[in-house]
């Protein structure tokens, strides 16, 4: 266990009122007793550490000068709210964090009433606080709605959209833009440029000039064209005509880790009636803490580390993860054909392409966070003659839905989407999960989607989507390590729609699709040794169905059992909606469908997550034996009566 | 039929090859020719004429200046494409639009290679231009890609996505920004404001200035400095600097009907190596037609009408339309519930809220083309204690899928949504169609989906919606009119996951979803006329399934079938998936799925289009009778053998 750092002055803050009770003098004191907390807790939990580190002095500051929770404060993705939840009476649970039953890593709204909207998609924080401050308006409530959101989220539509809606709102709308010129990776695009030069081209506001900005007004019958003057002015020293065309009063740079000064701003930005206002709180990743400085990625996501030194504890070793394997096959496939190209929003390392990028700079494209673009991006680049791989995490396709509908599935473009992190994926929790793309993807027409059942199966799969030139594909795959089978040196192609027998048996049939495949080949173990001889099938394919091997197999087995990482309406449903059309049920059929339970399964690890929801080895042998009415002594119940 | 106008110049040009051997002298009477032939195509199909009379002048200009098809112009929604479709060899179809084996109304890949890109939903066309832009680089082929894209689309997130991301392709990518201040609905939000001021700030752009600014080149030494001074000054003068800070070189404002100054300067910008460039292009949406530039919606969509007069045909007197009816029982919740609000994004009149804004002008919001921020939006006016009702059609509320999932179903917050097009939709063929809201909402858990089989349950649906508090509640309706049941006084509370019996019978067993219900009866009749007892039962619920209900119905029939208005995934597979959890089907069971056929269905009549899905009364019975194995002469194919 870890010394735990010497807080006096925290100690004595259960809350945000506590915090009110100081003077300003003593926020730096409490600043950095709170930096030195969340650098304690992280250090034993793991999580992101670098994102809250940067807004430890934002924290402290926003709770000072605004009346949380009344006024509604919210983070957009949440993964920078450890120092928030420190501040709001969560301290005693702060080292639970990402663990199960533990506290989220993001905001929660069951969690908290300082945790107003939760999150962890990015991007969404602007147009949740307008909900917020449009309700308040309308109840003529008092309350403001508080948005902080990082220069990466700001690359999104969806803050575009909320911020093109947001005047609306009047003053009741803040909106704190906290630039560290960083998202998990360094930032693209025109809207990064920008606010560099915002940063770059002047000094930090000061307070007096903030004052002097507010005290301009002019009387009414000069406004509009001295405001016009001044309004250029503005734009020219200080920048943030960008946001100021879109509706909001700008207000920046900031110095970010000047915490009296921030309060100084913030004070004068909440009693303003300027209309909605954005300030510009410039921020560094990985404050104050100088491994996370010194680190590329400013310690964005963490193991446990020692504090001295800063180093993370080692993964076991162990097999690669998918996501390598998945990169490493795709660089293959690029060597052979230089139509290959590949995708990314925002997660070149997440999903690998970190790796392609360096092979191919020219055929990798980091859209930012921006599916929607990525996806529609794709379509275009395969409309030309060229094979896009699109990588995104199976939850963050989400997105990008109607891009998959309208401008790929409909036009049938060969465009092929890699899903990282399908299925559960442990400490992120429900937020994360890739619980619903077989059903959101399988009602497509023209679409073809494949799961990877191990390492060697996503090689081949890769493989296979890119000689896939007839329409969309997709390969869903796992967060975590591979099962340690040895890799083929070269990829097979597999024949579209075509599954495979892992092990022959006559009494059960397990249908699986994905990476349950080993439980269901331990479950398997278990149903012959009580005597029930068990056929197990790795189908490959959730979309088309592979009908002559599920026929054979639902036919020739007293039961049968489709397993998969995905929720109700995917797999399982399709192999009953075709037994259906095919009249296999007509005379009596034992199907069942496995699949994750209909909740929003809390963090945990991921082999608790899948044992809770039923998708082990113990959990596919109960649900043969209860289908074959056969209890757990081995006694058959219709053989009672 | 109407008399055809006289166009002697646009009967030579029957491609832009013909169109580039005029001169430019000779463009503007082509312009008003193809004027012509658009007004009088559109007479007699109906279809989206205000957009393609905006857009004549900028047809003409665009294919004479650019190398169609190798340059790729991609229209963004693509209803403004009529005068293209004339110009690229459509022109004999012209008078199909829209109608069964005619040509489409939006552009379409496989209707020709001057399509490079098929749209139909809105701010996708930078995007696509990227993807070809990139690709003509990276193969080092020739070829601009050029972006048509109007001020209403600009304010979806998706556009700023691609803006954000436009500085790769270069001087490749073009963006004609077609201000017409008008989308569907008159626009919205800060850029509407912004585009405004440009507009109105100065005087068009002449070819003179364009040619000044593009010479005003630097040499290198001086090149950053006196560039940035040069930057000011051109934003000062004519604006355009929120483009400008996201990587494009900005040009405009210039007038959208002089088609010869228009040519001048795409040629300046064809020619240009400025990096991205964005054109802004004003237009007059109806343009050149007196009826179409005085109404309120620019004959934004229209029915058959009299040229002369401009009148439209009448639709012939029925019922009110689900859209009509769903919004007066929304005013009716409202005026009993003060915290119901209601949003839209940009489709006011098309979702019925424009009535709903008329009534309470301050609870009512439209967003603009920016779904994703309506349901966030809505999700924290909910999260804030209001009631609010997202108006948005099934096909683009898959432009905010992630934030179903992740801001209103994991949060379980009670947004309600009403979901106007449900099914298919007729003339606006596959990409309106609204087949997988049910695949795509009933896979999460939290929520609830309803389909309304009539007017009358409409009314009820919408209040049990307004009272429900205790999650996410969607509730799906087709395009066209009810079928003419009279409204109740005072709508009734529905039961959560409750369907009812319509009509009892024995043998057969009819479960429907949604307005199939008619179709449903009319089948009990066709089998009852063959001594085969039906029962009809209209679900209302998708999800929570009527369990109870369904096992009685699947237990106490000789065959079931379910008929629903969607695609594979939804209905039809959550019954199925039920009645395999409880062990239904172990026995035996004909149970059949009656859904949207596993393809994307072209634009028809809705009955002939439901009619090919076999989702008529004859299908129904036609799947009875298979189901079981009674063939069309009433024999039982079992009893041969």
């Amino acid at each position: 266990m870890t010394e735990r750092p010497e807080t006096p002055m925290l100690d004595t803050v259960h809350g945000p009122d506590d915090l009110r009770r100081l003077t300003s003098e003593q926020l730096p004191q409490l600043a950095e007793e709170l930096r030195a907390e969340v650098i304690s807790a992280v250090s034993v939990t793991g999580g992101h550490l670098g994102a809250g580190l940067g807004v430890v002095e934002l924290t402290v500051a926003l709770h000072y000068v605004f009346d949380t929770p009344r006024d509604r404060l919210i983070w957009d993705v949440g993964h920078q709210c450890y120092p928030h939840k420190i501040l709001t009476g969560r301290r005693d649970r702060i080292r639970t964090l990402r663990m199960g039953g533990g506290l989220s890593g993001f905001t929660k709204r069951d969690e908290s009433e300082y945790d107003p909207f939760g999150a962890a998609h990015s991007s969404t924080s602007i147009s949740a606080a307008l909900g917020f401050a449009i309700a308040n308006k309308l109840g003529g409530a008092p309350g403001k709605a508080i948005a902080v959101i990082g220069d990466g989220a700001m690359s999104a539509g969806m803050a575009y959209e909320a911020m093109n809606n947001a005047q609306a709102a009047g003053n009741r709308l803040i909106v704190i833009l906290n630039d560290n010129d960083m998202s998990i990776a360094p930032p693209v695009g025109g809207l990064s440029h920008y606010l560099a030069r915002l940063v770059s081209s002047g000094k930090y506001l000061t307070v007096r000039q903030l004052a002097q900005r507010f005290a301009r007004k002019l009387p009414e019958p000069l406004h509009n064209a001295a405001r016009k003057v001044e309004e250029y002015a503005r734009g020219m020293a200080t920048g943030g005509t960008l946001f100021e065309e879109l509706g909001f009063y700008y207000v920046g740079p900031v110095d970010g880790h000047n915490v009296e000064r921030l309060v100084h701003i913030l004070e004068n930005v909440r009693d303003a009636d300027e209309g909605p206002m954005l300030v510009h709180v410039v921020t560094k990743k990985g404050k104050g803490y100088a491994p996370a400085e010194a680190a590329a990625d400013k310690y964005h996501g963490v193991q446990k580390f020692d504090i001295i030194s800063g180093e993370q504890a080692k993964a076991e070793p162990g097999p690669p993860s998918y996501t390598n394997v998945f990169a490493k096959a795709l660089i293959g496939e690029a060597e052979r054909d230089e139509k290959v190209v590949a995708i990314t929003a925002a997660m070149p390392s997440g999903t690998g392409l970190d790796k392609f990028g360096a092979r191919f700079p020219e055929r990798m494209f980091d859209v930012g966070i921006a599916e929607q673009h990525a996806v529609t991006f794709a379509a275009g680049l395969a409309a030309q003659g060229y094979r896009p791989f699109c990588a995104i995490y199976s939850t963050f396709l989400q997105r990008a839905y109607d891009q998959v509908v309208h401008d790929v599935a409909i036009q049938n473009l060969p465009v092929r989407f890699g899903l990282d992190r399908a299925g559960l994926v442990g400490a992120d929790g429900a937020t994360h999960a890739g619980s619903f793309d077989l059903a959101y993807l399988c009602t497509l027409p023209n679409f073809v989607v494949m799961a990877a059942a191990d390492e060697v199966e996503l090689v081949h799969m890769v493989h296979t989507m890119a000689l896939h030139d007839q329409g969309p594909i997709a390969l869903r795959y796992p967060r975590g390590n591979g099962v340690g089978v040895a890799l083929p040196t070269s990829p097979e192609r597999l024949e579209i729609g075509k599954g495979r027998i892992v092990r022959e048996g006559k009494k059960v049939a397990i249908l699986s699709l994905g990476t349950r495949l080993r439980e269901a080949e331990k479950a398997a173990d278990i149903l012959e040794s009580m005597g029930l001889s068990a056929t197990v099938a790795d189908l490959r394919f959730a979309k088309p169905l592979d009908e002559q091997l599920i026929r054979r197999l639902l036919t020739s087995h007293e039961v049968a059992v489709t397993v998969e990482e995905a929720a109700v309406g995917g797999f399982g449903a399709h192999v009953l909606t075709m037994a259906s059309d095919q009249g296999l049920i007509d005379a009596g059929l034992k199907l069942r469908t496995m699949r994750l339970p209909d909740l929003f399964q809390d963090q945990d690890k991921p082999e608790k997550q899948y044992a809770d929801a039923g998708l082990d080895a113990d959990g596919i042998v109960g649900t043969v034996l209860k289908a074959l009415r056969i209890n757990s002594v081995g006694v058959v119940e219709g053989a009672r009566a």
